[in-house]
């Protein structure tokens, strides 16, 4: 698309809500992602977005409420993604190996995204934490609905310490994103597949040398 | 104590400069707890560690400074109490126990400096956040020295996956510290069995109904 067919629709006033609040957005994680929240200016992002200043704060407030709401976006986007690759039929160990794939082939295509999602929010604070708190919570629910699954497929009852295991393999799939994010030499299977072998196989097995690899791939 | 003999000595003079400063840093531990950091005062913490502002200023600093190094102090406290737990002849799981057991005891008896360390830190953002990332590239550190001596031992050869399980590790651990804060009925050794299978036998080994428990204890 040239920039005279970028900018005249965007400026256009008949274009749907959704369609401007996503130019909106779109402008603003590239302008968060490439100045820190700190320093972009609402300036750039009506600029990069082609909507004016006025119409951003109408439609989604000042900088601030800005910044959340792409915290939202992302965060929504990362379930969905996640969500879309774990087939429910498939099995438990497969479930988690898409799960993770999802996750970090996310992260990877959106190194920006994540960058404005989880570094960016963590370093600020204040109400975005909070954002952040609550796509925790989400992914730590859709982690232990995995888990609950496995569990009673074998027989087993489910008990509290899903819902802790859950919340402790999504801290652990943050922070090797997190190291990932400044190793990117390593490819997106090969972060996945670590994982994959911690929390499946354990350290017991792979310090014995046993290491899990995807069935049927 | 009495209020006088705890009060008396604080305001003379003659006290080493470190036992001021530990006099200072464990009111403001307590005055940042309870009030959460934009809502202590500094006239509060002034009156809890007996030590006049001018005095708190002089050899601390304003809030922000106080509050850095209480996070800084307790992840100290936190990385010498892991490291006193793990004893290197012990066998690799053993280690990695007895460092999931001080990491859990420490968050269970200081749960208040815990949500200082971490929650408001990660709530507050800023130059906080640099303190609680230095925090996390120490325990890294310590975990991945433990890992290579786990795979050095079985004659492997450490590889960069091992910062990387590191990372993961101790996301893992952080996260389930902060599920137990708001869990605290479940006991230290339990949280810390939950979080030792997961990494120890992995989901793979529970699933089948495998348990990890300790040897010689």
């Amino acid at each position: 698309m040239s920039v005279d067919e970028e900018s005249r629709p965007a400026r256009a006033k008949r274009l749907p809500r959704e369609v401007r609040e996503r130019q909106i957005l779109d402008a603003a994680v590239t302008v968060f992602s490439q100045h820190g929240y700190h320093n972009a200016s609402m300036d750039e992002i009506s600029d990069v977005a082609g909507v004016s200043k006025p119409m951003i704060y109408a439609y989604l407030g000042h900088k601030e409420d800005l910044f959340a709401a792409c915290i939202r976006r992302e965060a929504s986007q990362l379930m969905a993604a996640i969500a879309d690759g774990v087939h429910a039929e498939a099995p438990p160990d497969m479930q988690l190996w898409h799960g993770l794939r999802a996750f970090f082939r996310f992260v990877g295509d959106q190194r920006e995204s994540w960058r404005v999602l989880h570094r960016q929010a963590t370093s600020q604070g204040g109400p975005f934490s909070e954002e952040l708190l609550a796509m925790r919570t989400r992914a730590i629910t859709l982690v232990d609905a995995l888990l609950v699954r496995s569990a009673t497929s074998r027989g087993h009852t489910a008990t509290q310490s899903t819902e802790a295991l859950a919340a402790a393999l999504v801290g652990a799939g943050e922070s090797l994103a997190d190291w990932w994010l400044d190793h990117p030499d390593v490819p997106e299977k090969v972060v996945a597949s670590w994982l994959m072998n911690l929390v499946w196989m354990g350290l017991g097995n792979l310090v014995d040398g046993a290491v899990w690899t995807p069935t049927g791939e």
